[in-house]
């Protein structure tokens, strides 16, 4: 069975180093993060992950989801149990606002821990996400009393939430959504219509469900300007908060899917269903973005969780399996043959690894700090430059985190060799796993279009040139160190890719919107290697200065330094081939009639 | 339910404008290989795999093989009556030696029946192409009698064969080998001794299975010099060809896997079982390698399957799948929204996947003729080049197609958003099937090293120079034509790169062995994007002149150059970007010491 092990000890650097979350203790929630807490809840928070949810994840593949005659779905064995220690311990309070029950801690912090969470079963990491995503929504654009009613027990964990978007016909383009809301005299709807692809959306972990739901009203508009967001919970919620009557939504079946099967995927009939209108009227997709933006950003972390772990087990069998000899000769004589670690070609697969992790837990935790600055910064200017910055790295994030988790995964199990296909190993279950977060929450290829279509060019391109400046800025601080120049030189090239292919796109995106969207995968793409490489210096310099200081910790600090130049060396080449494919254009991608395919 | 048909039309193309089949019209065997042959193979196989074989392989993942408990293994409902199809018709004989009751038809005809079979169904695929590599084994060393007693039923296919190389603490280091072959004094011998991973080692689909089984002799050296090869079956034959008692090796399980589920994974326990030694003692692995050979280009024929029919089932759906909106405007004003292959983002996963596989398909068939002609050409000299090209070859055509199909698949899945993430669509199912094709008959790894190590600089570098004297002699004779400066341009530039590549490993490889591991998995892929490249180039070519001499068929040859141009633009950038990371050497990727990862 695989193993895990919270990579606590990383997760400090990058807050250290990177995040520098002590610079914030004047904000909101921050003072309470204090080095201590923080460290009490990766420390105890990680075990938790390793101990209860890790041993769980591989059994719960096999076993999977169970739906019943009745509707009702039972998680895997050990589910239940595990999540009762997850509310238990309060796991899910700690970003929640403290007027509904939670810790009120900042949502870098949260992050961090949900990385070890899907790192140790994303399946079971999923009920909480989207929980949180749910109690987001309700938290933006709710009343008092809907907050009132829904969000302690959200919070607690004791109910749960859901995203209700697609339907059969329906998935990027929600225009196209059929669910139908007739308003009642009481002020409620009555919801009815078919939602597919419901992650969590029925199960036996929490004594209620409440559905976030996406459905046109009476009269409304056919189009996306004519979708409300609706709270339906599986069971009505009476005025003293105890559950009532069970409303009229049935999970009609479960998805069969390639991975996260210990995650009920349902299909969710609404059938006259009792819904109160979230937010405005015909405003409804406005609030679901607002679950979105969180929840790609979590997205975007599963990917980081599937390559730490998928590293962390190949790792491990690339130092016991013994096979072949070391290329510069024998490196245990006494052995029959050596360990598969001596072999260059497993180690490449091990660093890239490692280089990718390393580099996207830090991009994550930055992102995740934008996020709390957005709403929290001490002058409106800090909030605007955070908010622009997290607005164009959400789909980076997510995107390019998940395709190169999924590579990761990938080549993890390939140092496995045969074992590596085998399902009691669990990293063919990685690799499943992972393959997921490359679709959902808008697929990766809506990512791109969401960077190149809307983001880039936002408010004049004011988010972009601020993102530019700031890794410019990192660049003119490590001008003063000769020793990061091994980095910084190839990010300095990368980055000057980076500005050519946005002007490429300013000029001929205008021109031929058809050339945005044949760049816009290659962009990604090119902006997520200098984005990691941003990070990687910004790590370079903290570990030469640790070293520089003293530091006892040389080991680590040497480890990181030898990584930053791995990742220097073998990711940035990308950048120039993808600004070459993305100048291309769109001519030859077109050019085919759809009848010649 | 996913659909297949089978590319016929291509393939001819193939065939006549890459292959030349009719200008070996002399050469035993291609006689009989006749257009009018060639085409009714090509489309009586098509038919079989598309209304026998692709029915048969979603409901195949879903059942899987079962093993009971006296160690038999029942393959899915479906498959032992295809399987009589296939006898019954004879798609087996194809290739097989007339001696024994084959047809006698070039290896190229075989091998392209045989990437309809791999698309259709991969894991039926296994079982005859399993038969064949065995074939080849006691074709090539066998004695008279062996072949006499073996072959006949082999071919037809009431027999069938496997390979057993792995043990479990023992896979690529084949000296590790613990399987013992005890004389007897009839001459026979006692095997004893577990083998695991063996593909199609168990089954309900034929009489016999004739497992060929690397083993030790007693006093052998303890090393790959001391590693023999003997025939056991697992029912004894009798003198007058009769079966005999069941012999001593039993299933003792079958493995779970990620994918191939149809196709029986056994773990193969060996209790005295009687053996035959095959060919001379101690030179087994030298025989082995006849089979090897042969199943690395067929491991690369099922990459090139993966990614054809995962391609034509994601284009059916682009055309079906209506969602948003042309970004030049409503392609289709009266529907709500446009078929999604409007969109340029879904147009370059398409491409990607047209683009590969047109081209592995003439690489292949390409590679499959050097077969031929290193056994049937006219002359020593032809004889010796068309095996110093295929030897070079094969590691690029196992690895490099392997690791685009699983990439192509992956891609095509992801055309269909969540859809692609459930088991009933199917595309799920190509990615899992395509992932083991990079991981067995010798990972890519191993086929990168086997590239760099030996094939590269074999024979004073021989093949070498001959594979890069073929690519310039094709740019030479593209010069007169101006319409192909833009394929044969980035080529010119990409074989450059693979040329400095050579220079770099052959420089810095000798000072240190661990850079030319370093680089190895690059410069197979450097070298596979030339080889298409290459093919592409030809093809242009071929369809330039097609339609200046007046072809009627305008649409295909058309549709042929604009995918090449997207080849050109799309696949030859990452050249660059492997060379440099090629010559970034090995010294970050081994400095980190084994402890700190």
């Amino acid at each position: 069975m695989p193993a895990y092990r919270a990579p606590v000890k990383d997760t400090q650097f990058v807050l250290d180093a990177v995040v520098g979350l002590e610079k914030y203790s004047n904000l909101e929630g921050f003072g309470q993060a204090t080095p201590d807490v923080v460290k009490a809840i990766l420390e105890e928070g990680g075990k938790f992950c390793e101990n209860v949810l890790a041993p769980i994840n591989l059994s719960g593949d096999i076993e999977g989801c169970t739906r019943h005659d009745d509707g009702s779905v039972t998680t895997p064995a050990g589910f239940k149990a595990a999540y009762d220690q997850f509310v238990e311990a309060g796991w899910g309070t700690l970003m929640a606002d403290e007027a509904f029950g939670g810790q009120g801690l900042p949502y870098v912090v949260g992050t961090a821990f949900s990385e070890y969470m899907s790192s140790s079963n994303m399946a079971f990491g999923m009920y909480p996400g989207l929980n949180e995503g749910a109690q987001a929504a309700i938290e933006a654009v709710g009343s008092a009393e809907q907050k009132h009613r829904f969000l302690p027990n959200m919070v607690k964990g004791v109910w749960t939430g859901t995203m209700n978007l697609t339907e059969p016909h329906c998935g990027t383009d929600l225009g196209l959504i059929r669910t139908r809301a007739a308003p009642q005299d009481d002020g409620s709807y009555k919801i009815t219509g078919t939602k597919i692809f419901i992650s969590a959306g029925e199960h036996d972990l929490s004594d209620n469900i409440i559905h976030l739901v996406l459905a046109k009203t009476s009269g409304a508009p056919d189009n996306v300007k004519g979708i409300s967001l609706f709270i339906v919970p599986k069971f009505l919620v009476n005025d003293d908060g105890s559950l009532g009557a069970r409303n009229g939504v049935v999970c009609g079946s479960i998805e069969h899917k390639m991975g996260i099967h210990a995650n009920a995927t349902c299909v969710l009939n609404y059938d006259g269903a009792t819904g109160y209108l979230l937010g405005e009227e015909n405003k409804g997709l406005r609030a679901m973005f607002i679950m979105m933006n969180a929840a790609r950003l979590g997205v975007g972390v599963q990917g980081l969780a599937m390559g730490e772990v998928a590293y962390q087990n190949a790792v491990d069998y690339a130092r016991d399996r013994t096979q072949g000899r070391a290329l510069t000769g024998p490196a245990d004589p006494a052995a029959k043959a050596d360990p598969i670690i001596v072999h260059p070609d497993v180690r490449r697969m091990l660093m890239d690894g490692r280089a990718f992790n390393e580099g996207a837990r830090a991009l994550i935790l930055w992102g995740a700090l934008q996020v709390d600055l957005a709403g929290k910064a001490a002058t409106p200017e800090e909030r605007q430059l955070a908010d622009d910055l997290i607005s164009l790295l959400t789909p980076v994030i997510k995107g390019y985190c998940t395709d190169l988790g999924y590579r990761i995964a990938t080549e993890s199990q390939q140092v496995f060799g045969g074992h590596g296909y085998i399902r009691e190993w669990g990293m063919e279950q990685f690799v499943r796993d992972a393959r997921i977060a490359q679709i959902y929450e808008g697929t990766n290829g809506i990512q791109a279009m969401d960077l190149v279509g809307r983001k880039l060019g936002a408010n004049g391109g004011r988010g972009t040139q601020a993102y530019l400046a700031l890794v410019n800025g990192a660049l003119a601080d490590a001008r003063g160190d000769e020793r990061l120049a091994e980095i910084a030189a190839p990010l300095e090239k990368a980055l000057g890719d980076l500005q050519a292919a946005t002007m490429w796109l300013l000029q001929n995106g205008l021109a031929n919107p058809n050339n945005a969207g044949a760049g816009a995968t290659a962009y990604l793409h090119l902006m997520g290697i200098v984005a990691l490489g941003h990070m990687w210096l910004l790590m370079a310099g903290a570990s030469h200065a640790a070293l520089d200081a003293g530091t006892t910790d040389t080991d680590f600090h040497t480890a990181k330094l030898v990584t930053a130049r791995y990742y220097a060396q073998r990711y940035f080449p990308d950048a120039r081939a993808l600004r070459a494919k993305l100048e291309a254009g769109s001519e030859a991608m077109m050019a085919m009639p759809v009848s010649a395919f």
